[in-house]
């Protein structure tokens, strides 16, 4: 695999170098990774990146600073990779930022300019940035009856603690491995205050099952592990967010990916995770008092407005929850089940919802 | 200890009880928590609250709403201590919101009403939020030769593979005990991507050390641990900070406190904190391109030019480096000594600091 990835970087190198000993002006090809390329694929149900490319070349004025850019950060990443360590983005930026000699031109002038040219690499290499020996920021824990290997340690998830396992920023196979697993699924929660709560009452022990939370939107580690676990553990995945267009998206990015990051959909997106709430009938359903909902603002609105017309919204379950959102007029927080005590999110709403199989998919 | 906790609440309320049995205008003394009753003790060298105090009453039309939302926080903390649970900032919120009977009025409009309390109330009882059984945000990551208990789990920092043990909120010694140490100091890094680096080079094990990131300016569990270590372990504490004004203030919060949690300094602030980099003066003594810096804006210069009147940074050699900074004109990010190459910085960077104890203090 490791091989696998250098072998892509030596021959992007390669390609350039005989175009130069055949005396042709040396260019890269690219996938186009504007809007007009990138579509929903209805079979697979991931956002993909399609197959337009351009070309970047040394001999174009408009190129030539992008096309020397693209060169250095792919030659750096092997220098990384053959010294066998990693680094951040950010220390790639700087190892690579100087002054041209005999100019007053930098290499590069700020990490805008290097972020976008490691993506562009990314997308044409087909290759996580994990790969390439960069680290994305990390976020995210996870408990549960699972042992898993990180950088050869092995770390059990059942005996973690408060704190939990710690999501790395990289969870490909070379580096995390799943030794031994007696989870039947998954949980991931937008929240780590209700992450805590679940993890202190040993939610993951009662229900045997995997607790996850991301801390907000999740790092492509988390997402990355989340998709792993569901394709090579064969684990269900269930989502719970508040029930609010944040909530929403954060959703259906872990279920198709995100635009941003369409070359990486296989990888980063689970299209089998379900959304288990927190759901605009949860109130009726589970007699919570209307004290503790948020009324929708105005940009909460044009938001739901404008998620009616994406593609992944457009299943009957999707429109009716979307509207009722509307039509209530309010969000509702994780917390907001606190004002029936405390334990009530692990004693009674999460079982009733999963012995239900009360999902939206 | 717990007892000890719950005594202190469970006198608040006597306190009142026995107010109301007199007929007297019930009320609660609280330390003033406004800059006019905060000062910088020499003796200490921390930031400390002084012992202005004052009454907020029932039978009083400014203080009677302030008056309930203190008494149900602390009734609310006392039942989840008596569960022996814990839960979030937020939780509370949700769980003490309701429309008092038979009027319009809420017990609490927003967070921002209850989040102010709860200081008060920690600030009169003396007790961190976690004592009260409420968690605050979490972040940040240890590794290293030292073995913890964490909730009856314990956890080799030496086997926590690429990410390190997440520190977790309550860092307090009922929840988090030292087994076993075999570290000689501690070295904090403001930045988790440098964090990671020298994880991955092992840097712990070659120096004898636990490294520590707080992500930026470190959350209170991490505050806390680092005080502990010190305290406990007599480990001495280094810091790792960007030569700028925002890494001064994080070396300065966890060396004295801050004025915001003031009432907390002796739990939260390590005054025998030695702060070890990045210094101004590293440019010329490490030979590193200029390149790499980034020119101080009007802001920074403000900020630093606010800091030479700090108490804490009149000492000689403080004056020294905060003028040495305007007159460089620059600031220097710890990822700069990445253009010396990926290893400088724990090959030779550090272990040569730390020899020369090339530190400010």
């Amino acid at each position: 695999m490791e091989e696998k990835s250098k072998e892509k970087i030596r021959k992007l190198g390669n390609d350039v170098v005989s175009q130069l000993e055949k005396k042709e002006n040396p260019n890269i090809t690219l996938p186009v990774r504007s809007l007009s390329n990138i579509y929903f694929d209805p079979q697979r149900r991931l956002i993909k990146i399609g197959d337009k490319t351009s070309k970047r070349h040394y001999l174009n004025v408009a190129h030539t600073k992008k096309f020397m850019q693209t060169l250095l950060v792919a030659s750096e990443c092997k220098k990384i990779m053959d010294q066998n360590v990693t680094t951040s983005i950010r220390d790639l930026y700087y190892a690579l930022k100087r002054t041209i000699n005999g100019t007053n031109e930098n290499t590069f002038d700020s990490q805008a300019d290097s972020d976008p040219v490691l993506e562009d690499l990314e997308a044409a290499l087909n290759m996580l940035r994990e790969e390439l020996h960069l680290k994305a920021d990390r976020k995210g824990y996870m408990s549960g009856s699972i042992i898993v290997e990180d950088a050869g340690d092995s770390i059990n998830c059942a005996k973690m603690g408060s704190s939990g396992w710690a999501i790395p920023s990289d969870v490909e196979p070379e580096m995390v491995k799943f030794l031994e697993n007696r989870a039947e699924f998954v949980l991931l929660v937008e929240k780590d205050a209700v992450w805590q709560r679940l993890n202190e009452d040993k939610f993951w022990k009662k229900q045997k099952c995997l607790i996850i939370t991301g801390k907000g939107q999740p790092a492509r580690g988390c997402r990355r592990l989340v998709n792993r676990l569901h394709n090579e553990l064969k684990l269900p995945i269930y989502v719970l967010c508040d029930s609010d267009p944040w909530g929403l998206y954060i959703f259906s990015v872990i279920k198709q990916g995100s635009i941003n990051l369409s070359f990486l959909s296989d990888r980063l997106g689970t299209p089998d995770a379900k959304y288990i709430g927190i759901m605009s009938t949860d109130l009726q359903k589970f007699d919570i008092s209307s004290n503790v909902t948020i009324n929708l603002n105005q940009q909460d609105k044009k938001r739901i407005k404008e998620m009616l017309n994406y593609i992944w919204f457009k299943p009957r379950e999707w429109q009716k929850e979307l509207k009722n959102m509307l039509k209530t007029g309010h969000k509702l927080e994780i917390e907001a089940l606190s004002s029936k005590g405390i334990r009530f999110i692990s004693e009674r709403y999460l079982p009733e919802k999963i012995k239900n199989r009360d999902f939206l998919s």
